[in-house]
């Protein structure tokens, strides 16, 4: 695409057509500016087929918010939308209309209240709550999901990867095979939710990190067509990054040719005054592999050169990796603990591409419409009462228990406080038989997990850095209950309603029922 | 991210850090201007768990040759990158290096050879080919791999979803459910692979399609709130769109309440002397409703309207809704074929992140570089024979057997035109006992697949229209046995080497395990 298409395709237009004949209809019918609400949430964790998560890492609304910053429909889209026509050739999009695109439209005045990025978010409650003109949050919703859906695909891809390599550092190496452009917003994500690094150049200098890479095959390729040796080449790495050198081993043989030409370059730059910084494996049984590298590093005098390990790795492949390690190091005379704190794992495309489970079902749904002095709540009911959503102007609380862990999200509604409260009574969604009923005694918190964002056309909070936002997720994980996080079959974590919120759907969904 | 973020994320920075290190090294070893070549092909099939791809679609040149035109490292790249160190804090890349980065790499010292976009491709083919500098050719790995694979997996599945369709019109809805801007190189895709239209408003007024939606439940739920009715809202869709009414029926109930009131609007609209166009489905048992909606429809003198079917549909769903009419329509009195051929599929999901498969790992891999007078094939042996690339600077071509069917991608070396042999030899590229004899009496055609796009610096071709790429793949798909075309289980399409190749591809292997 060339430059002017490109602004066409990521400004106000990156929507569904159907937002633009559903916005020229309230304009007609002189609701466009009646202020309405919409709840953004996601019903299901992202299942990846053998596995599935039980929470996910929340991201994505930096970039949402700055790509609002100074949003408008331009003289060109608005020239675009002139030409389309109707099925008899009529122009689609009349000029009033048009003209309140142009002139009337405008992000400023919307006010969203959000989860934090990189809080642990559960399915079923509101992440993100638009409040303002019809026409103009009904707009939002398509880049709204697709900005926030991505991010939190990816971040909870990579909290799940972080769980399975403890403390090791884990590089997002991913950019070759991410969904094109979606690869920067894919990395800020994997730093999000758990990697330490990227290799992507350009994100890494504009979030401020280091971009993580040493070289490829075709470098020892190139060598060998040239008559050299994988040595030679190795020779030539350490030579100008004598500091930084990190061989990749197994473009001939790892254990016959890689890993002893790279130890015999390696003791030359010790000699040298320098620390070999390790090797990368890259194909093969990559647990096998290791402990016999290390066997070989460490009779070699280099106990603690790192070996980065990548090819196709995952939480599972990860898990499956340190398993066969803690089984098989034993017996070759490695320690398995000392070997496992030495790996690194890069990890590519099944994180980049959330690899099982490649989307998030985000919805955003209309959940209120001010009618005069008063307020509608709306609902739609589906055939399958989960689905049904939660009507209303909501606040979002979590709870914790005595232990400190968070033992349940509770959706109430926006007058209720339940931090005042002396028990605090919990309705299942759509189950009208369970119930819960926490006294003080058994929590320890009550955080409200809403907060404003964007207030009046104004970003409320600063843009939080990558580290911040890590730090909350840390947080976050280790508060959950460990049936939570484990990777397979993890517990469903508990999302209940108010009692006042369950009488509001209740008589809601009977008053649709009777006009339906 | 900000306007000046995104321009040093998407600009040259969008590569891997590793790419920048090699190319230091080349330049310090003077080989940064040798010329080099590297092939990039596919080794497996999109494979989607229960179903597999027995042939890709080739797609995303011409949005990469955009990215490349007149792309250098401009001088805030060039500081970014100035400020990486290394471990010991000093300045990562030289001075020199960077001098060379900002004055002497080019990408207009390239040539780029490749398969038309649209056109059927197959495994370990190679469908780009790029000769030029040795650091400029590796530079541009990244992000050739990320531009082709993206959309290459997207048109693939968008030509599976087409192929379970048959001629029914076929609409990309996914663009909230896309990895972010990745959205707009897989819209184009998918019109590339299959789609009729897109609800993506601004690629569809950059590629000169028409944009494709009407309205949401959220448009029922406000008119709801506000103490109207659906047929309220629907009606007032109907005064605007007179000539453009479809309405989504499933809101409250599809049967009892958004069919009968949808007919209600249409009767009014008839009326007036307007067309309905018809309804939505977007939920519960979309071949059952498709039956009940259309002897609704009949019944009520409306066999025309069409019914557009939505909510995670994909080539293996389609296929079973078109099993169930089949099966199911005549006993309610519905003629099937009559009411295939009003559907209309609206694919989301499934189809922009390749569900099932969410990437296409294509390669890069040197196969030659520049000595003095001489051209030295270079070769990785991997451990998996059908793993080592194919070595050599090659052409493809494509050989039809006497049906006009593509019976076998034959690669041979540059200077080889099997167009004159009077048989044609086919070697397997692995198995050493696998050959096949062609006479020249069992071939209609041979034809050569590779063409150059990119001329030491200029674009050969002119981008085609997506109506052409369009044309190419039908007529490709058509001249593919059908059991490559199969969704399940396809055949292997054969992929050969000349002798020429065989032998020099041997020889290498040898070599290269002598020297190893």
């Amino acid at each position: 695409m060339k430059e002017h298409e490109r602004r066409t395709m990521e400004g106000i237009l990156f929507t569904d057509q159907y937002q633009l004949t559903m916005a020229q209809l309230y304009y007609r019918a002189g609701l466009h500016e009646r202020t309405a609400q919409f709840d953004h949430f996601f019903r299901n964790y992202p299942d990846y087929g053998m596995h599935k998560a039980g929470f996910c890492i929340n991201a994505g609304m930096d970039w949402l918010l700055d790509w609002m910053t100074g949003l408008h429909f331009r003289s060109e889209d608005i020239t675009n939308l002139r030409s389309q026509t109707d099925s008899r050739g009529k122009q689609l999009f009349g000029d009033d209309f048009l003209g309140w695109l142009e002139k009337g439209f405008d992000f400023s005045s919307l006010t969203i209240r959000a989860v934090g990025e990189g809080r642990v978010v559960h399915a079923n409650v509101p992440l993100t709550v638009v409040k303002g003109p019809l026409a103009v949050a009904q707009i939002l919703e398509t880049a709204l999901l697709n900005f926030l859906n991505f991010q939190t695909l990816i971040a909870t891809k990579a909290a799940r990867i972080r769980e399975s390599c403890d403390a090791q550092m884990l590089l997002e190496f991913g950019l070759r095979r991410a969904h094109e452009r979606g690869a920067n917003a894919g990395a800020r994500a994997a730093l999000i939710g758990g990697c330490d690094y990227t290799s992507n150049v350009g994100v890494s200098h504009v979030l401020g990190f280091v971009p993580k890479g040493t070289h490829a095959h075709s470098l020892i390729q190139t060598f060998l067509a040239l008559g050299n040796s994988e040595e030679d080449a190795f020779q030539a790495y350490a030579d100008l990054y004598p500091d930084d050198c990190l061989l990749l081993v197994d473009t001939i043989d790892t254990l016959e040719s890689g890993v002893p030409n790279a130890i015999r370059v390696f003791e030359k730059l010790k000699k040298r005054g320098h620390k070999p910084v390790g090797i990368r494996l890259d194909s093969g049984d990559l647990a096998y592999l290791s402990i016999q590298a290390a066997r070989k590093l460490n009779a070699a005098g280099f106990p603690d050169t790192i070996i980065v390990l990548s090819n196709n790795l995952d939480e599972l492949v990860i898990w499956q990796i340190v398993t066969q390690i803690r089984e098989e190091a034993p017996r070759y005379g490695v320690d398995p603990e000392r070997l496992m704190k030495r790996l690194v794992y890069g990890v590519g495309t099944r994180l980049i591409t959330s690899t099982g489970d490649s989307s998030l079902g985000g919805v955003y749904k209309l959940v209120g419409i001010e009618d005069g002095p008063s307020w509608r709540p709306a609902i739609k009911i589906s055939e399958t009462p989960e689905k049904t959503p939660n009507p209303g102007n909501k606040t979002v609380w979590r709870v914790y228990d005595e232990r400190g862990k968070a033992t349940v999200d509770l959706l109430a509604l926006e007058e209720e406080n339940p931090g005042d409260w002396d028990k605090v009574k919990l309705r299942h969604p759509s189950d009208h038989t369970e119930k819960r009923v926490l006294d003080k005694a058994q929590i320890s918190k009550i955080e409200p997990l809403l907060e404003p964002v964007f207030v009046e056309g104004k970003r409320v909070a600063d843009s939080h850095s990558i580290e911040t936002l890590r730090q909350r997720r840390e947080a976050d994980v280790a508060q959950l209950d460990p049936g939570i996080r484990r990777l397979m079959n993890p517990h469903i974590y508990h999302v209940s309603l108010s009692e006042k919120l369950w009488n509001l759907k209740q008589s809601l969904i009977e008053s649709m029922r009777r006009s339906g």
